[in-house]
């Protein structure tokens, strides 16, 4: 659930009213291009939208990068250009939108989520992304720039690269391949911190245990609400044959769904260890307590005899015939060890101690 | 569950018996018709009910809105002049009816739950609306008047809007999207709820939390019977091509089939919250017993070994050698300091304080 | 699980042996005959099993009543006349039998459960009825006579009825809505006995609420383990098309389907509404514990130092100098306040009272 | 999980190695036929294996039931002459097999198990039964002899019984209904042995129910273990139609798959009524400890102020006034009357006793 | 999840790196073939990668086994030759990587895990193994050499056996069905283990038998991560008919398929006994400091009231008339013998002891 804007915000707008929910970066929209085939490449930073829309006719392989969504002018006059619906827009600029496939008859449209360790909350950040298949060209919406898309740029440099050579499906699909492997450290880091915590806590399950317990299962059902719609989408996109994706593309965007099953059994297996750490932690609560009172107990059911003999000879009767024996002093001692020992061994056979 | 009417009440009626379950608001019937195409748009508020039948063979689109189910002769009268089945009729009045969505021969029928947050009691207040799309015209039949469809009808007046240029199709549509969107609403509202008392579990687990977490429960099962059903209507009215619809309405029946899911996963995610503050609550509470438990054995180990002692001292032999040694007294002080520094770090190590 | 008879009589006789398992109610057989038609109603007692024989062939529709499953002569009379399969016969008899539906050559064969709240134990009393639909006649089997097909026989008598019209497919069907229609008695009966509990357990958890948990528990059982199998068999009936069936019928049987769904849900809310009474049941308890807890230890940590300040000053050392101080008395009682006010401040600020 | 002999025994065997996995038996191989039609009818216990050959080409029908599995070479050779498939034999002997239905080519193929409740250890004992229908004939393997089939021996033995006039496909079916009658037996033993243990839970949760309940718990997934597969087998059957059975035989199979659902279901109750018995004996426990917890509460805190006060009075300063009062022993025994009453009622309003 | 490598090392690197994830074993990589048809044999073992390639285009069928997966040259060299898919061979490397089947147009692709105990941590070992099957060849991929094919190699040594009679696609069986039935192994020890530690929780719940639990729970999660997707695979490959697999060997794949159904329901009873394991040791506690708690209070309960009374008469006051009596000190014993019978007379009966 976001905190900085609610999804009720847009309730009672006419459907494909753009408007922008989710944090808002300062930054200005920065719309870059690569346009490429096997033999050249060439990278711009456009000044204005009107520069990336000439790419749409292109022969060449274009990919036109968007980052930032706070401008709705620009994002309408990219829509505009391009032919984007409305409704397509809508859930461009609505960085609360779960993840979806949508096919339309000249374009694919599909939205997901960049995950990253926040290091200083130390918690999952959650970005929107949307990507558009046209004929020849791809789109990329991202809400700020970000690192996750450089390596897949350095890899369009290299001259030799394999990617120079397939059409803009097989861009599309290296786009969502270089999303989807960033859920992995997303999933290490949690898993890291799971094992950490197991530790903790068999040996010292406190108040602090409890809250990291409950970090972790909403940093999960985070990474859940990312994938789970996900991978719904991308089994609609595997499943309905389209002429803008080649067959040899298909393959690998199957090797990308099998990525996602593989996070998805991650998960499960991570709640499973989670709600087992929580099991720990309640026997190990429950444990303590259990130890807190036989200590209290042995305490006591030592103690609580031998007082009271000793009150017994506290007492001031005049005739009182032990208090005046010679021994009866070290008598009364005596006995008093005697009761120690054999509560002693009683708690012993009990095990208590 | 409903405590004004329950829903045995009907139980032996024959089928299509017009009873209305629910609650009586006292106002009387309103019938209020708006009239409108792309050009031309007319308001009417019905003086008696045979006023809105014109409506149903004009060319424009005609929406009769009627506000109030108590009387069941006005609902029956409009019933017989559009033709509408007794069991739809029977389901318009029956206020605790399940959301549904079903196919006539001339037209559709869709029941659904208006959702409000009741400032008063904090609780999720539900009312029953029901949809008829025939040719051209619109019926919706509300409990009362509300501001549900106020900003749709400001839509309307606009000669510039959308809608006007569509069939009543779209209107069917954008009455339902006006209901669902306040359903982010209900959920906004829960969620902040939650998020409140998280903060209160954590630091303070109380009474108060638990009747809360009761409470905020009841409102999600609220939640969940109003948008399950709806979900499978809406795919229902999905699936089925129906020449009442046209192609382009589709696609937005189909965007607020996604809202509903979103719905229904906000609703899961919210249920696993408040599952989690109720392991944290009782987390709490037994760490709670547990800390007051290991206060009580510090004290009694402490003390009882001490008061033991001076028990001892206070016993009245005769012959007790201790007592008439010059430094007996101070002995006993150092003893009983001995043993309680031991003790003190016994705790500690075992990190009870 | 019945008490009186067990399902596991039955096992190693051969299928199709009429044995009557369950209750033996005392009274006689009573086969009762309602043959109408639009215009033209009678009522018969049968004195003799063969006096209802000739209503298998008239044209008007024959509504044949046997209440009492005791003496198996007379259905297996009734089962040769009119043709009925052995495993039919048995599953009449058989009150153990789960409902179900059967699809015959001739006729359509469905038993259901009718349920009661029966006042004495306050519990779900569940009986047996089976239904036969012909070709223009209907036959119902009971184990007793009962009250729950009174208000369709006033029907019946009604010249006007809408009932006369039909044939005998709708007869069958407003005999199932009857029966099904009683289950909302039982659900509204469940849920206001959960109203009661759910107040008395969160302001005084106790044994009894624990067992009335429990009892509410078994009703639920019995209910589901009446409405589930239905749910199935009405699937089954809804979904076959049958020349026995009017195409007219269906969406009546289609309406109890709903029903039946509806209370299906209904049964699932109470059952989410006892597990929460459950929670807050023992959320109550251990509540309590830490509540017993707190005052135990405050009491303790309280009065345990101050005795064995007491203690110091009962011991009989011949040399304690504050013993012979003029206002040593006093001196202790200053202490002892100090030390009670730092313990309340402390318990204070730890929020235990 | 056997305990004798475990399935790993058999890994690294090549397919088709003929290994009898389970118990030993000491008694010989049996193997008894029983071959009839209408008129006709004949006993024979075979002396050697080869005696049972000829049975499979009689135009009567045969029934060939062998008893105790350990002599593979038997099975081998018997195996051998009814052409079965190795892997079938290989799952006759496996005993650790579960339920499965196999179509060969000439005959099918079904593994069931036998329950029966062991009275010694009143637990659930499965025994393993194996069934081969072919074209006139029927093998049952056992693993020894048991009652299972004496009624239906009976039963053939009349020449007036129904089962004589039908074909070998009848006799299977019934096979198969004798041993799954036998499961009410045990559900119903199991079914008692519930309404026991929780008589018990509810007045005295003990170590023992603990065991029972246990106990309880591993009897249900015997039986689940034999009836959930054995489901799955009987769908198998009933949905492939096939030569070897005859229309009129499939509603009969049709009923015990009924019967199946029927164990299934009552199966689930149990696991419910058992998990109720669960939630009631902790509970209870910890109902017992509250309840332990207020004893000890009462206790020290009317003793523990008492003890104090006699503390006071027992110390030996020079100057306390009150000591030398006429009536201060009788004052202090005033206080502490009036401490204790305003104890007590203080527990009678916090409803502690 | 690896603890040596960890999968997000991949992420970034374009699809088709061969890259090898899981733990470096050092020996050198070591390519044996088998070469065999019904009369003849040849084992080789391959000095360099190229040896091994003539074997795709003989007659006879071929088994490659490669043993260490750490030098991918030779892994990509063999793929080069074979003419595999990148993908695959991605995979082959991978350890992490899920169990799957893949169907390509010349050859098939099947992932699994071979599990085997680890006697010194006493936990499952997981290992990747791939296999292709080809036309007429079979190549295995090993992480490094192990017994698991031990008894396969020597059964195909042995000229009459059934499996030199038949082609590479029973081999490519046979070498699954090594790898399942090494599972029957793992399930066997955990299930003894289970059995131990059921003993032990029983009698003696401890710190210990917590950590145990967590132990067999994560065994039963890698468990589960090698069968579940297996199973998925196995149908696949079962489903889907293909040219590389004749007809007879589909039965012995069903075989395969059972043993894992049968495995994935002893994995589910495992667990089931698990959480009852862990249901029991809660219980266990939870019992123990009741026990606790009663010692406590019956003796607290006994003494506190005793003490009080020697409390009284050790006061210090002047008028004191008990004091003085005769039998004043015999007469108090007697009251507290009195009172100490009382109290045991009521725990009696509260069965506390």
């Amino acid at each position: 659930m976001p905190s900085t804007d609610t999804i009720s915000k847009k309730a009672g707008l006419p459907p494909g009213s753009l408007v922008h929910l989710g944090r808002h970066f300062t930054n200005k929209v920065k719309i870059s291009v690569i346009d490429y085939d096997a033999e050249y490449l060439s990278e711009t930073i456009c000044k204005s939208t009107e520069e990336c829309f000439p790419y749409k006719e292109t022969d060449t392989v274009s990919w036109i990068n968007v980052d930032g969504l706070h401008d709705t002018d620009t994002i309408a006059s990219i829509g505009n250009h391009f032919e984007l619906h409305p409704l397509l827009l809508e859930e461009v600029l609505n960085t609360l939108q779960r993840p979806k496939f949508e096919e339309f008859d000249d374009y694919l449209f599909l939205t997901l989520k960049q995950l990253a360790i926040d290091k200083e909350s130390d918690s999952v950040a959650s970005e929107h992304i949307s990507l558009v298949l046209g004929k020849g060209w791809v789109i990329s919406f991202r809400e700020h720039e970000s690192e996750i898309f450089l390596a897949l740029q350095e890899r369009l440099r290299e001259i030799k690269g394999n990617i120079r050579k397939k059409g803009a499906d097989y861009l599309f699909y290296r786009l969502i391949d270089s999303v989807v492997d960033n859920y992995f450290f997303v999933i290490d880091h949690i898993n890291e911190a799971l094992e950490d915590l197991e530790e903790h806590v068999l040996y010292t399950p406190d108040d602090h245990s409890l809250k990291e317990i409950q970090h972790l299962k909403k940093q999960l059902i985070i990474l859940r609400k990312a994938v789970i719609p996900l991978r719904e989408a991308i089994i609609t996109l595997d499943k309905e044959p389209n002429i803008l994706i080649e067959e040899s593309t298909t393959r690998y965007l199957r090797d990308v769904y099998e990525h996602i099953i593989h996070i998805t059994e991650s998960i499960d297996v991570l709640r499973d260890t989670l709600s087992n750490i929580m099991e720990m932690y309640q026997s190990g609560v429950s444990n303590k307590t259990n130890q807190v009172m036989q200590v209290l107990t042995i305490i006591a059911t030592i103690f609580m005899p031998l007082t009271f003999i000793t009150g017994i000879y506290g007492m001031n009767f005049t005739h009182m015939p032990e208090l005046h024996l010679k021994y009866g002093y070290f008598g009364v001692w005596g006995i008093m060890v005697i009761i120690s020992v054999i509560m002693a061994f009683y708690f012993r056979r009990k095990r208590w101690f």
